[in-house]
């Protein structure tokens, strides 16, 4: 991986994370690398003192160190010391391997509608669409095969991966990144059924708006409101294949792993954290700040609270644990129970002889 | 929203939903709206009593309100009584708030084979697709970058979302909606191993049929049968990302929730209610009209009867209420056994004693 | 499904599947059917002693039977005996309904960037892409909307059905199926939090690398490594709307159920075989040869030995079916210990009378 870029001085990286360097401040690094893989000008991060030794015989030119560690690390390469290895490298990797940049260009085979407006710098992929109306952003990127539609609203510095779709009238902030696939404005699954049996659906005609920075991962749906907006605040970042349902709220810095199923108007309030495959019933409620491990249930209108919250129906780890580990007891409280049945008949069998 | 149509008279509406206008009945109305959001010209509806004040205090130029209530609501507005305010509201919009409809066009940068056959007043989006032998039916939408395999058949007034892909050979009813990145037809997930432990693909050559009224949301999977055919029934309604596996018999008027996969040759069948996250095994059998909540797990083979169901293994909804208290009780369940077996020992002990 | 096929005879299917020809092994079959629905020129199996009498009643020109069995079969039709029925089903079928080749072909709508090399008889439909310094190897088919990225590498004979994408520099094998809409190479779900609370992306440079032989269903995800390379082995076989993420390991001849997600770094080894909607957190391990069914869910790190797992967390099979049996019998439990109180608390009392 080295060589993507002209490359910085462990000076200028050290500044950058406000970091302290040691060893050879002027040697030039490329790229960032894994510990087993680095070759000379990569950069590599250990924030486990067990990876220590690793870090040391590796071959990559500078080591991002935990503070006091360079004095164990320098020899033939250059460390730089920080407070939090782990972030610094990503701050790094910022610099030395940032996304790709496609300059202005509108492929042929294309089609930009005559009055979308779209700004500087705007590339446009082969096979991508950009309906009437539409509004795209200064540097933005729309892949191959990407799908604006009609009077949609797309910020600065945005990535539509391939064959992403963007429904009408959808609003996008700016540098936001969506994977391949990602469809943000489908219908809400919403029907009222009538006395035949027969549903119909109810209006699905809201909006999306998904705000700045926000990333989302590949097959990743976010439906429109039905009335009103789905909304997914700044600074969220959420995985591949999950379900965003309709009217649905999420706050800002929120991060939500795959497959994930949020269902219609529930909340998930500013930097909550949700695991993989967690499924949200209607109208629940996450609290800022709560933290709800893969795989739970939380059912419609739950008001999560700050915490660690686990299982099906959702309950706080601690007692989540206290009980999954009684469910492992059940045999023994079985046996337990047989066993005071017998003790409890022999009492009450010799107690009666005593009263013969 | 307001504006989105020509408008309508609350008389005319009135009508449509078998309701009673009240107020001014030749008052014109122009779309749907939320409570919240309601202006001039748009109708609301309200069916929960704790909303009639808000109702009463908002924008909208009509109420449709539970019977009875149009006195607590008229004053500078309409209002319609109805039975079912909810089920009045969703046909209102289906009038007011129609889905878009695209004329008759076949887009440049799109492939029509020669031998395919587009019935009138056909789309065919940007860079679409039709194979060979297909047949597109009066009216429908195909949207860019959807994709119809060879011999595929779609009927009247369909409308197949930007990406979606029919694999060659499905036949897809009338007035269905595929939303975007829909796949039809891929192959069934079927192998046999042999001796030296490699996979043979056991022939997935059926197909797919999707019966008339058919909605089916984003980035969701319908498999072809191995030998014969997967089918959805008329009237049916399925969400975003569920896994429709080859062989699935889907009955008609059946409302399944994102993210749901269903295994093989499991049969659901007509007004059955699936949540969220289920999971199917094969062979499994959904009898009419039984209801299966959220993340529950139908084993293989299983035969689901009338009634609500949840849990995994999926047990009836009281029952695992019932269960699922006593989960919560096992931490006292096991103080009592504790607390049961020093009494008991006590007693043995002052028994003894008293045998002495 | 007849005559799809020139077709071969009875004899020579014999052959190719090691059976035993009864009957006219002259006779000519055209392709595979259910038995259900076979007709003259179909070939069935049938493998179950349960549908000896259906398959004898069939109109099938050749059945497929367990050693043994022609003697109840022949009559109007031939027999091809074999140690396992379903298993020569599918080599025959692989023989008379083989998967389409289309032949070279580059669509006038589709993009092959000047620097990518392709090879003899690739097949680039309507709308694809094939990026600069792409390599696809011979016989290779890329349908209909279909995004190979630049630096890309695809073997021969792969099938990328439409709208699938391939992100920069992933590398595919040979005779490798992606079905419509999976992605290969998206960012793995990575990101380090600052102290304002901002993420940070933790670099995705790494690449996916997929083996020969491998199928994958619609809409699955595999996500890129980190650093490094998320891999899939030979002749594993992943269906739809699965999430592999980044720098996950899977072994050879895998077999992976829809819905299923995968976390970072964890491990799969050869042979395993993993139900649909299982959970896995990261740096899980599954050894080889283990089997874990549908709906589990396996926590960070956890090791999973050989044998049958199920559950959340998982367990073996067999411990789960004995402590789900009891999750039953808790409301008995409950009784049993009320029931135990109050003998108790009536031995107490009668000892205290007798006491006196």
């Amino acid at each position: 991986m080295s060589r993507q870029s002209e490359g910085r001085t462990v000076a200028e990286l050290a500044a950058l994370v406000g970091g302290r360097a040691a060893g050879d401040a002027g040697a030039r690094v490329f790229g960032v690398a894994s510990i087993e893989a680095a070759g000379a000008g990569d950069v590599v991060f250990v924030e486990d003192e067990k990876l220590l030794e690793a870090a040391r015989a590796c071959a990559a030119s500078c080591v991002i160190a935990p503070e006091g560690a360079a004095a164990r690390l320098v020899g033939a390469r250059s460390v730089i010391e920080a407070a939090r290895p782990k972030l610094a490298f990503a701050l790094v990797a910022e610099v030395l391997n940032p996304p790709r940049r496609r300059g202005a260009f509108v492929h042929p085979s294309a089609t930009v509608a005559p009055g979308a407006q779209v700004g500087g710098g705007v590339y446009v992929g082969a096979c991508a669409f950009v309906g009437e109306g539409a509004e795209v952003g200064e540097g933005t990127q729309i892949l191959a095969g990407a799908f604006v539609g009609e009077r949609v609203r797309v910020g600065r510095g945005c990535v539509l991966h391939p064959n992403v779709v963007l429904y009408d009238g959808v609003e996008i902030g700016d540098r936001v990144v969506l994977h391949a696939c990602v469809v943000v404005g489908a219908d809400g699954f919403g029907y009222v059924r009538d006395e035949a049996g027969v549903y119909h659906k109810f209006p699905q005609v809201g909006t999306v708006r998904i705000e700045d920075d926000v990333e989302i991962g590949a097959n990743t749906c976010v439906d429109r409101a039905a009335l009103g907006v789905t909304r997914v605040g700044r600074g969220t970042k959420i995985d591949n294949l999950v379900q965003v349902g309709h009217n649905v709220e999420i706050g800002e810095r929120v991060v939500i792993a795959a497959q994930t199923g949020i269902s219609g108007s529930t909340v998930i309030e500013s930097d909550a954290v949700i695991g993989g495959q967690v499924g949200f019933g209607d109208h629940a409620r996450v609290l800022a700040g709560a933290v709800i491990g893969s795989q739970a249930g939380v059912l419609p209108g739950k008001i999560v609270r700050p915490g660690v919250w686990w299982g099906t129906p959702v309950q706080p780890l601690e007692e989540y644990k206290r009980l999954n580990a009684l469910w492992g007891r059940l045999p023994r409280m079985r046996e337990e129970i047989a066993e005071l049945k017998r003790q409890v008949r022999e009492l009450t069998s010799r107690l009666g002889e005593k009263a013969d």
